[in-house]
């Protein structure tokens, strides 16, 4: 543990907040996971600027004061690791090994992406927008890309335009080194990998990129075409997250327990998320919590009158979104080691 | 060897020609090196077809006896596998270990891609073309693409309709098997994984296609951009091969002896080859044979003279193409273990 998060690695930092300890709608900086693929950068404020270039009429660059001084906008987003829930993937898989909790909400403040693309005039024939981070170092996939690399994804022009955030602060704080400081990008509804983090550079491309992490790295096979094509990821698949019971937890038979946790989706509103105490025999409403809030989590709860006699129960949760997507039972193989939302059981015994 | 070819494989069939044995423009069909990924599909014409859809306005099915009856062309290309020569990599890598003649230049007659692509009248919006083939199998990479694949490549659209040849004979004799019978692609300059073979399925997209054998496979680190992307194989590199003297061989000493190989390149005409005998100290010009055949290699020869006395010779050929592109000395790494065309020395002993 760190601060109350658990250390699934040093070096690089990965942290992941004990999911059963949620609580708010908020995630504190200190409980927010932390997802790195290189050392964290040092960057002074006054050392640093963000470049927009590319295939653009008005290439600049802009200093932290200035990006301050700009109209600032607050969103609240969910930020999911692609590999959140990890751990429970069989056979064991490489990558870090996430539990439940590689997973946060937070409110975020900054400047819409929109607004720089648009002082930097697009040419037309863009199609892309290539984020880049200021953590570098050096992977290892064939084929092999020699020499440091930083961290850098790419977004459709559309996405880029549509909702994205640069942020510089989270839940009204600076931005903390930890989570991008000085500032981050924020993709609503997608995967945290593309909210790159201690940003210095934005690249507008007339062609599509193919960058190691939406690659060789944080990719699938998507077979909606005619033929399987290796695709970056992207929305957050529909989910629901039990924080309490924990796995293996004894529970006092004959009182009431109150089950909880959260459900995401980046492909709509959650309008559903349901209980089974039977191992997905028997499905019964769970009660949402709060009002919906576009991009971030529900938390939900159900009131359990457990039974008067001791016995195992398996628990498990399933969300339901606005498009009418359920959060499926098996998993795809094609998700490789990502994008991992099928239902994950809870065993509880009464006693 | 296999009837005058080494077997680099048997299952798949991978089959070499022994490049010493280099004696003409035109490479017979039994002495034309074979690269399969998959066992090789046994196609009866009366059950083949070819399919053209995807974003077309009239998709349809083409039998093999409609495209004999199509109005035909007849182009020399040279086919070189993008692995050639892989086995003088070092430190050693995977694949099929290649010498000098995963090469070959054929005379291919078939009907222009671009009279197929009109005929299905391409909708606005397309930008590439996939050919498929019929030869199937499991492939092995991560993300891991579960269940048969079908060896499948995609060409720009521009590409597509330039010069792109469905062949159905090869030195005018009808294909075969381990060529591609009943039809294959020939893609003029670029390495041969493009030129499909056992063709059975053109499917034109409006998305970019980012199948299994032009990103997990035949693909390489282009670094022209802002930021490196993995990018498909596409272009032969300019390239000389020496066919003899080979490796290791005596020559006797004050005599004349008869340099010779071949050269090509993917983005022009070959303008020269030069001779060092000193291992790259000194470069002389050697003799182009006949007369350029665009997208075909171009023999060469250089009289040599050998010298009176007992000694070792490093000999190193090198080209050059119309666009001014020189062979290189060094090799990047970042084109994985594909596109080899750094000089190759050959070690001779004058006795």
């Amino acid at each position: 543990m760190s601060g109350g998060l658990i250390v699934r690695e040093k070096e690089p930092l990965n942290l992941e907040m004990p999911f059963s300890s949620l609580d708010g709608f908020i995630t504190p900086d200190e409980s927010f996971y932390v997802r790195c693929h290189f050392p964290i950068p040092e960057i002074s404020p006054e050392n640093w600027s963000l470049k927009i270039e590319g295939e653009v009429d008005a290439p600049f660059e802009l200093s932290y004061d200035e990006l301050l001084g700009m109209e600032s906008r607050t969103i609240a987003a969910t930020l999911e690791c692609a590999g959140n829930n990890r751990i429970f993937l069989e056979p064991k898989v490489k990558g870090v090994q996430w539990g439940l909790g590689a997973v946060g909400n937070a409110s975020w403040t900054g400047v819409p992406l929109s607004a720089l693309l648009d002082r930097a005039k697009i040419k037309a024939g863009a199609i892309e927008v290539i984020l880049e981070g200021a953590d570098e170092g050096e992977v290892d996939k064939s084929p092999k890309l020699t020499g440091k690399i930083s961290f850098c994804r790419s977004l459709p022009l559309r996405k880029a335009r549509a909702d994205v955030l640069l942020a510089y602060q989270m839940n009204g704080e600076k931005l903390s080194a930890n989570h991008g400081f000085p500032l981050r990008a924020i993709v609503p509804g997608w995967y945290a990998m593309a909210s790159v983090k201690w940003l210095r550079r934005i690249i507008v491309t007339n062609k599509p990129f193919n960058g190691f992490y939406q690659s060789l790295d944080y990719s699938y096979w998507d077979r909606s075409g005619p033929l399987p094509t290796l695709a970056p990821l992207a929305e957050q698949q529909t989910k629901a997250e039990i924080a309490r019971p924990e796995n293996g937890e004894t529970i006092p038979a004959n009182s009431t327990y109150r089950i909880h946790g959260a459900a995401w989706s980046g492909t709509g509103d959650i309008t559903r998320v349901e209980i089974s105490l039977d191992s997905g025999a028997n499905w019964r409403e769970a009660k949402l919590l709060g009002e919906p809030v576009k991009n971030a989590w529900r938390l939900w709860e159900y009131e359990w009158q457990t039974p008067a006699n001791p016995a195992r129960h398996t628990i498990v949760a399933r969300a339901t979104d606005s498009r009418g997507v359920v959060q499926p039972v098996e998993r795809s193989a094609d998700r490789g080691t990502y994008m991992i939302n099928h239902l994950l059981p809870v065993s509880v015994e009464i006693r």
